[in-house]
């Protein structure tokens, strides 16, 4: 089948690879469309030695290994857990200790023509959510995952650094929390979609010190993360939630001076992030910038490694 | 009066230091005894540009300013808060924006013959509590505050990285949680204290990686930071309980990927730290390693600086 294999921070189209083997409790997933994530460009820059299909965003149609799902559009989780594991048996497969994961960990991922997940992370998509939407709902769900973790009140300062894909989704979950919202950028038109949905936005520059209770890191730069920092009050909690290529330093006296908290954020709850989207509570149109099909691959990363690029489509 | 001074990081015994001037609402110290804390030592390598007396662990007898504790053996905590500004009008009067702090803020501290501290701060001491006991309070309320940010459950499994001073606190007041408590150190005959106490001890190279649900950095050095860093689970927590001289520096995508949560910890509740002492639930007297009057104050820090030095107390 055709797929973009990344191998030595190469990425390559080739149309050699064997459509996956399907294993019990597995199910056989044609994909309709994927996204490109920061993580896939974060891979491509050797954040994490990984060889093999990359991917983790689609939507797909189930062709085999479940009776219930075959010929229904899903989503899937993307972390493949062994259900034996201490974090299996906690109730945390995402933190699975012998986990692959989709497109990122020893498992070939979406931008493929087939791929294969555990029948238990399949979630049959709402009639009403189009298949170019429901390709948000993994970063959707990450973004929710922000509010398993963090308690948000109503009339907390929350600042958002970063208004690009994340940052907006990020953004978007925590408008619905009625928190007092902040979200800065660099880039005048992506804060405007964020401005028309009633969310506060401005430049780095404007972010007053020491004076928001949470901040969410969404650039993935030391930059960003500087800023982050910068903005809390004492005891206030900066979320990490960029994978990033490289190490971060911090004063860890301030930190600790100021009783900081620094929490790392990754995946989050499907079923929530379907809902928003079927009930129209988020808006992912106008983040979708390009679509490509599967054998144009190659520009479509050359598209998504634009500075400022929002989210560009597989169509396969 | 006799103080220990310190201007660009230079000590000096003085004795043309005034006594300091009574302020409304605060009261006069005589200071009769005081601890050296890792702090005035950071102080002393520049961690934070302070000038003036050094010092904020202390006993003393109030002499003016109030009624009440005239004559009174007290134990003062350490942050003069302004009253008003939004942090003392929520309760977090050790993050308030005016507050200077004994010793180490813009108020001169208590390696002198006498010091000032609002009222409010200073706590009588049990009749029971021995004077060298009691100079721990102050570091005893910071080992509690822990417990204050952090809920911890008989049986979690907890690391405390160091077996100086402040890890030896931390590790006798965790252990009263109940939890399945672990020291690591460098000194055997400092771990002996822990192990007489019934607590798990042991060298850094004994710590499973990737096994404790909570880790408390006690050695302000980068490498007792990764150390905590890589014995925690996903999910799990590491608390900061050190100040230090310069940058940290850390994997920031695996702490997204485990979801790691990183927190500073300062100052805590002096009357919870005296009921221990009183209560002769923390062991204080095996930390004391030496005793100086105050005017040997450069040789008690000689003698603090080596390493592996326990508490050095100097007698007013």
């Amino acid at each position: 089948m055709k797929a973009l294999w990344l191998e030595n921070q190469q990425l390559q189209l080739r149309t050699d690879i064997p459509i996956p083997e399907l294993l019990p409790g597995e199910a056989l997933v044609r994909v309709v469309r994927a996204g490109i994530c920061n993580t896939d460009l974060e891979l491509l820059k050797g954040y994490y030695p990984y060889t093999g299909v990359l991917g983790h965003e689609f939507v797909g149609i189930v062709e085999q290994g479940s009776e219930q799902l075959v010929g229904k559009r899903v989503v899937g989780e993307i972390n493949a857990a062994c259900g034996e594991c201490r974090y299996c048996r906690n109730g945390q497969p995402t933190h699975c200790e012998n986990r692959t994961v989709l497109g990122i960990v020893n498992r070939n991922g979406a931008f493929a023509e087939y791929l294969t997940l555990p029948i238990e992370n399949l979630h049959p998509l709402p009639d009403n959510v189009p298949t170019d939407a429901a390709t948000f709902t993994e970063p959707i769900a990450a973004a929710l995952e922000i509010r398993q973790q963090v308690s948000i009140s109503s009339g907390d300062r929350v600042l958002v650094v970063g208004d690009g894909k994340l940052g907006q989704l990020v953004a978007q979950t925590l408008a619905l929390t009625g928190c007092d919202l902040w979200v800065i950028g660099r880039h005048q038109e992506k804060l405007a979609n964020l401005a028309a949905r009633g969310i506060q936005t401005g430049l780095a520059e404007a972010v007053i010190e020491r004076s928001f209770d949470l901040s969410v890191e969404c650039t993935g730069n030391r930059e960003g993360f500087a800023i982050a920092r910068r903005a809390l009050r004492p005891r206030g909690t900066l979320v990490l939630k960029s994978t990033y290529a490289g190490q971060l330093t911090f004063d860890a006296s301030s930190l600790v001076v100021d009783e900081i908290t620094l929490i790392g954020s990754r995946c989050g709850p499907f079923p929530a992030a379907l809902d928003l989207l079927a009930t129209g509570k988020v808006d992912v149109q106008p983040l979708i910038q390009a679509r490509y099909p599967l054998s144009e691959g190659l520009a479509a990363f050359n598209h998504a490694q634009q500075r400022g690029a929002l989210k560009v489509l597989l169509e396969i």
